[in-house]
């Protein structure tokens, strides 16, 4: 088991969020960084977990600087943590030409193609490597039978896509503006042609329209997604928020379970994000503190 | 009067946050930016003005960004001003080759050295310029007869010594791990050697702990100051908050009057601030909305 390294460590809100490094197999043995922030704590309270992923060009540090969301786990009890958005450092040619592909842009899958497959795997990286590394380090006090997720328009397809893949992990996902259907739209069509080696079919695996229907509307889910009607990338039809509430309507889930709402006059900015934040945490504590 | 470029605006917290654009005569003619945030409104509020300063390297996007102020103004129904931290593009010889002094760093003076007076003059900028650009702007719905200040830092500095300097303009003031006394710190020597023709003896001029002295005991004034004891800079004696307290309390201000304390753990971090922000935003509100 690799060792973290810690590399910085701030008091925040009474708690303490702490950046740490370690040598991620996952990602081909690159070295990862990622913050955890712990509320202030007796010593013998173990926390329920809340992940955060943020979206294309953001890294391990955007959401707790821009979210505003450590106020309100600090007030919940609620630890958070914050993965980076990709693999660093890859070497893979072409991964630095486009922000939206390559680094910054790792899509929350374990990539197939050749080319990308040694190193772009966050699937693996947040779902089976970090619990396991944090774990192992006894001294961050985190209880992991009570996960949550949420995330940021790329982190949103991957909270949503973690969530309705590993039912078993998490009790609760939320996103704000996320990539709602990305075998139907441009940013997926990159994604899923340069790291699947089956392409956009084989993105049909990370994309919550079409997970969501393979989940049952009886199995129940809970589910909060916000979006602006002001987000130019969903006027770009980046994001497709509608055709998961068709997906899910169509799958019987009513809309208790997924709620999906527009928000007039925001757009894609840590402005509106951090608008809504203390509903998504409350929503969250919901499920993780029941 | 130089008309406003809006540069960028975003919905936030029910209000709106504006980042505006325009040549600035105080600057020498440069351009300069500034944010605005303007709380939810029915068109005829006009709110209270909190000015925030931020400290070296940042602009005016770190409050808005990293603060997590806007939750609270909005609630309070106050409107948040950021403005940057220097002239930008001055092209004055040196103003990039270090990040304490020039560009990022214009704390908050009137320079005097030929060098710089053309374009370091963020006092003229922030207390005669932008008010009057603002007010011009008849779409900005602010009441500048109920105005505070706050700022981080260098920017700490600059919220004390314009507070101290113009007491007709400001209701209130509070800072977080502010330079203190500039006249006994590195970080003063290098700014005041540069910016001021008379060096540190003219640097007393915007120094809080000097200008304190100046201010009767029995004036009356509201000031708040929150440092960490982990905090670095505190540590390298760059903000002496112990020299503000003692120079107050020789000048007859009770602890009620300017209330200096030492929060355990914290460092000169937005985590930091962050934390207690919603604190300095209920004390300003207190005396805005009095």
């Amino acid at each position: 088991m690799a060792s973290l390294e810690t590399v910085q460590s701030n008091k925040s809100f009474g708690g303490v969020i702490t950046k740490y490094k370690f040598e991620s197999k996952a990602l081909g043995g690159l070295n990862a960084q990622f913050n955890v922030f712990v509320p202030e704590s007796d010593g013998s309270t173990k926390f329920p977990v809340l992940w955060y992923l943020a979206g294309l060009t953001c890294n391990e540090d955007t959401g707790p600087w821009k979210g505003g969301f450590l106020r309100d786990a600090a007030d919940a009890g609620i630890a958070l943590i914050f993965p980076d958005t990709s693999p660093r450092g890859a070497g893979v040619q072409g991964e630095d030409d486009d922000w939206q592909f390559g680094t910054g842009a790792g899509f929350y899958l374990n990539a197939t193609a050749d080319k990308w497959a040694k190193n772009y795997r966050m699937r693996a990286h947040i779902i089976e490597e970090l619990p396991a590394v944090i774990q192992a380090a006894t001294s961050i006090p985190l209880d992991f039978t009570r996960q949550s997720i949420f995330g940021h328009s790329m982190g949103g397809l991957g909270a949503l896509t973690l969530y309705l893949k590993h039912r078993d992990l998490f009790v609760s996902c939320s996103a704000f503006a996320p990539i709602s259907n990305p075998t139907n739209a441009p940013w997926g069509h990159t994604a899923f042609g340069g790291y699947l080696k089956g392409g956009v079919d084989e993105g049909k695996e990370y994309d919550p329209t079409e997970l969501i229907k393979t989940v049952g509307g009886d199995a129940g889910v809970h589910i909060l997604v916000d979006y602006g009607d002001a987000d130019n990338f969903y006027k770009q039809k980046q994001l497709l928020p509608e055709n998961l509430v068709a997906a899910a309507e169509k799958a019987g889930f009513p809309t208790s379970q997924v709620t999906v709402r527009a928000q007039p006059g925001y757009d894609h900015s840590y402005y509106f994000i951090s608008t809504f934040a203390p509903e998504h945490i409350k929503f969250h504590a919901k499920f993780l503190k029941a």
